[in-house]
């Protein structure tokens, strides 16, 4: 049995920080740092996101839209990506927002979790809209093989509040809570289980009983979508040492050469606030 | 300005009959059909479903989990399908739900509608947990190619009511619909507009307004999901010319030497009852 993603989580926290670093290679990233608009582009991205990681941060987010965006060579580009960041001890959450019927469900969790996987990564992100009672694949794959499933539950977009926020008394966002708690109950009693939620740094709507969903939280979007270090560790004040900040655009502006040393001090920020 | 994905899907319907034959490469059906579990297997795979579509149905659809099970080879053979199904006259209907904050949705958007797309498709679907109104340049790259955005809003799976039937009164569903139905009323008002909603065939919860959609309607899963073409012409009563019945496994069984014939019969039953 190998360790959990939430042990293996706790160690990175422990040696480097919480943050997460987005692998985003939007096209104004691209232009930004002089590379081509193209797979090759992205190869290179990656080689050097991989070089500023690497002993920097524990944890690294490719976000998949902008690899698809380069059809297969794109995906070819960020299979190196996530073998290489693996290769290199660090945790890969892989943001692909996947989610279908069962027997499709069955399919993407074994293209992204587990040994066989053709894009390994440590973790993925599933969106709920078809049901978190679908997921059944993804949440025995990554239990089996140390890895987590991260169910979007609040989006850090208001656009998002429209299904989020529906229902009579109890809203959709707090059923998923306490349904990702009653997975991780059955799957790792006493314990942070292998189901995740995706939630917005900064408060969108009414506090969620975060401590509810047993599992690790990940805080996407800090810096360019508005959220500060202190917001985050205000939003996640119940339980600080589960959330993994992530970040992106607002580290990859400082440039290629830069971005190690930005992602470094805002993981000491983070550090110190979570 | 290219013809619109509804009168293109009325030409294909006039012609064939309004059928959309499931392309899904499920491991079961590659060992049913005595083709190998890999990309090499896809691609033989596509090769065969393509030479059965062509003549037979009028549009195709592809669902993105079984490739992407295959790693980036399984997007090649997943590309080459699309290119060549399109080449072939066929409109091809991407299934994957993709679905995101506005900027990765752009991205996603770009992979998939447009003329400079990378995995050229007449259509996507997607899913709203994330916001309809993320969606902007989902809509206006289908708006602009002759395309369509596929919006699943009632899913054929009983899983999916924990999140679809939510609200107080009015449920994120039927919320939904009016939604594309104001989307489609802005950019193509006075005819069938370029965002569509993907709706079970099988009645799973109230009856839904679905001509106030104001646009096409994906019904998945007929034959192995238990619906029937009755069934569906019954769900779809109000409007049945806006009906897309999609199967997949029930025709992938007939083998790869019956299927064409098995499509055109299925497609003849559904123009009789729709």
């Amino acid at each position: 049995m190998p360790a959990s993603f939430a042990d293996r989580f706790a160690a990175a926290r422990a040696k480097y920080g919480p943050l997460v670093l987005g692998a985003d290679p939007h096209a104004a990233v691209l232009a930004a740092w002089g590379l081509t608009d193209d797979a090759g582009g992205l190869e290179r991205f990656t080689d050097i996101v991989l070089a500023a990681a690497a002993g920097t941060v524990g944890l690294i987010k490719p976000q998949s839209a902008f690899y698809e965006r380069h059809g297969w060579r794109g995906i070819r580009a960020l299979t190196r990506l996530a073998a290489e960041a693996r290769s290199a001890g660090l945790l890969v959450i892989l943001d692909v927002k996947r989610g279908d019927v069962g027997s499709t469900n069955d399919a993407y969790a074994a293209a992204y979790l587990g040994e066989d996987a053709a894009i390994r990564a440590d973790a993925v992100t599933v969106h709920p809209y078809l049901g978190l009672d679908a997921m059944g694949e993804f949440t025995r794959r990554a239990d089996e093989a140390g890895g987590c499933v991260l169910v979007v539950v609040r989006s850090s977009n208001p656009e998002g509040r429209a299904v989020q926020a529906a229902g009579d008394g109890v809203t959709v966002e707090q059923r998923l809570l306490a349904g990702i708690g009653a997975v991780n109950a059955r799957l790792a009693p006493g314990r942070l289980g292998p189901a995740g939620a995706v939630i917005g740094p900064t408060p969108t709507g009414p506090p969620l009983d975060l401590a509810a969903a047993g599992g690790l939280l990940l805080a996407p979007g800090v810096g360019a979508q508005g959220a500060t270090p202190a917001g985050v560790a205000a939003t996640f004040a119940a339980c600080p040492d589960r959330v993994m900040p992530s970040a992106s655009r607002s580290l990859l502006a400082a440039g290629p050469g830069a971005l190690g040393d930005a992602a470094a001090r805002l993981n000491a920020e983070f550090l110190a606030l979570l």
